[in-house]
């Protein structure tokens, strides 16, 4: 029986005179793009960029929205914000690249948060529902992108979101199905035969191993995709081939539109 | 027979813990507002809340797009700028804006450029056909708000769209139909019963008195009010209230999901 | 035996078209002023008036740092910076304002973190020695205002720098000699008769009044005014005059060039 | 008799995660470096690690102030400033890039203006003059480095600053001694023979070569050397190369402190 992934990358992160990433190289090999949306990186002329590239190339594109933080990348964490002017910023994120896709006839299928803001959620029940609560407030049926052994995973099941569970090929995962903080020692695999067998593992056996030897199970959706590190377009492309001559079937998942 | 007009002002202008004006009050008076979009003023949280204001006191809305320029309040000629993206910027600001309003049961009718954008334009058909065209790419049944005898309103014209004819009790004409810049002696126009006269003389006899002793042509659809000035509540309400008394019926101009 | 106190006011922190605060009235009551640095509010503009109407006032001015917020207005907790980063954003901010100040024939005092900063530096005393090595790389010979109780006065005085010891009328205490959390009952003190006796307790009796009833050493140098409630300036002026008819001279603490 | 030259090139232009250039290869050619100080580019992180490279390879800093105007690079034309408003952001630019040097214990030694302000100011004698008194207010020992032929030359030397001319291998000068605008053809000179021809010309016989045929007397100070071009340090070190194959002592122009 065909077993399908989608692969997700973050694009759009240029910002002004500064580019980074090859998103065009990108968009050869991935199948869905999280586009930011112009508050921890892009900006209209970028995204609007992004998304013709996506469309020309047959990728699906999504909101990728952050906490306001151009300086840090999204990548600060930040609190002490009222909860409503969150749910605002992160409603005119989604709804700006909803629009701006729209213009190129093009449609985004989901949302996944960036950065701080996804790693904070994560964890905590208030703020995963705060997210939960934005997408659903723009469409109910966008896809929301989550790991799995979440809040964000819990808070969108429980809102009637349809939620894309979110694996990692190069992370390891704890015995709580958490990715291994990247300060401890293993957080990060580095090689691609490994990092195959994992995915490989999740997607077929719909199992993830945990450092601790444990199996949990899971429902893999889409493959996170890094494309800001040197080489990652030839990365990415690897695993893809390695994947499918594994029976592996890449294409996005379903969204809205399509 | 009926003489209907709009009274528009613009709205959404505080950012953060920055506070202006007073919307609030300002729409017990006026019909329409132009609330910013984050680029010059406004905030997401700023946005929701005027739009939910402005939904709950029966007042249309629609974008009010500026240059990036949250320093200078838009009020900076800003040019050198790639045209792409410049027109990108609007295009985001238009459907943030859009989104946002859905997002609360609301709905744009308009797009009204802010400031030295909406100044530049006005005079420089490159420009004014950019911000057409940004509208245009986002919803040709947006009605365009624009001065009249301007680059912009031709260009509006010129692509189709519908133009909201924009006039000033406060403000004098040239022979040539654009507003007497600020710098020069007589522009501003304080006294309110010469305020209404002006707009008396455009609404029903439809001529533009011009400090040359003109009488240009004109189809007024809606009238500026101004929130940003000391006592801007008060002397709104009491313009209308005399617009009124002379026949005039305060009413939006139509826009689309109306 | 004359008892000296500084009256310290945060100040300059409107922001391109965005005016508050009434900086001229409270320079009439205060010994010392907080200049914002432009990252949570202020700009190079505001900085230099609220620079030369301190230095006609004949009041002190120092630099008031803050994380890289504008729109949160430093008061959002932010985390997950490099330290390095963080610490090179202080200096820059202190030196920028201590730059504006020279160039008006002013000289800047002393430092104090702003809003979120400056209470998450209050309780972390990795965060603590980072403000404090800021200061000290700029100059060792500026005062550090700080709360007592608080890891930046410990960090500060370990440091060699000289501390002044700030207090405030209108917050309660914890037996711990930290402010009363303003979620928590009776954080804050309206009743300016009351605010009179706690300032007069904490600078005549050299006691802190708790709210388990102790009585906690302390040496003030310096009353924190609040300058952005509504009729600040009347409230300061009335308190200033009361400890004035209680022997309390008014007057800045030293600093350089003083 | 041995003639010297001072190579000038623009660093520190990253911002947050965003890095462009590659100032530390840059730093073993050029002699002085001009360092963005935030408004357009650069952040306090990026400026002190700038100071701190140009320091240890012995090369002279000076600030490179800008419009406000992150997003545009500062290439973006801003007009309609209140002067007083861009004449405090300038100082605040230098005052902040000069602390932040003594800090590391270096010094500035001149000040050149960055992109569409200094391309406006060269044409524009209020501008010129605006940018002038900044400087003289900061320090009027401070050096200012300007092309000739150019309304900013003109304002400094009227103030009684030192002018350090500006001169370029790569663009070609019109008969008025401007550089041709890069419009036009025939702006950039890409040949590096030609640009060591020009450069000589210019250095050794203190004459400018015009796209006219004719000769305009020039007392060169600095080469502006561009390091945001791909093989930029490649082709700035084979430069330096030939003009010191043909008897120019490269070394910094003289300014404070040094």
């Amino acid at each position: 029986m065909p077993v399908t992934l989608d692969l997700n990358c973050d694009m759009g992160e240029s910002f002004g005179a500064y580019t980074v990433g090859d998103d065009a190289r990108m968009l050869e090999t991935v199948t869905t793009a999280n586009v930011a949306c112009g508050f921890h990186a892009g900006d209209p002329s970028v995204m609007r960029r992004t998304i013709r590239l996506a469309r020309k190339a047959g990728v699906a594109v999504g909101a990728h929205p952050s906490f306001m933080d151009l300086y840090g990348f999204g990548r600060r964490r930040i609190s002490g914000e009222r909860p409503e002017d969150l749910e605002a910023q992160l409603i005119y994120q989604i709804v700006a690249m909803q629009g701006m896709a729209e213009v190129e006839g093009h449609h985004i299928t989901h949302v996944k948060t960036h950065g701080a803001l996804g790693n904070m959620a994560a964890t905590d029940p208030d703020l995963a529902a705060l997210c939960v609560r934005a997408v659903a407030a723009v469409d109910a049926s966008l896809v929301y992108v989550s790991l799995p052994y979440s809040e964000t995973f819990t808070a969108a099941e429980k809102a009637g979101l349809t939620v894309a569970c979110e694996i990692y090929a190069d992370r390891s995962y704890t015995d709580a199905g958490e990715l291994t903080p990247r300060t401890e020692p293993g957080a990060v695999i580095h090689d691609i035969a490994r990092n195959t067998d994992q995915v490989l593992e999740m997607v077929l056996n719909k199992r993830i191993p945990t450092t601790g030897g444990k199996r949990l199970e899971v429902e893999p959706a889409t493959l996170c995709i890094h494309g800001d590190t040197p080489g990652a377009p030839g990365i990415a492309a690897a695993l893809r081939a390695r994947l499918e001559e594994n029976g592996v079937t890449i294409a996005p998942f379903a969204g809205p539109g399509r």
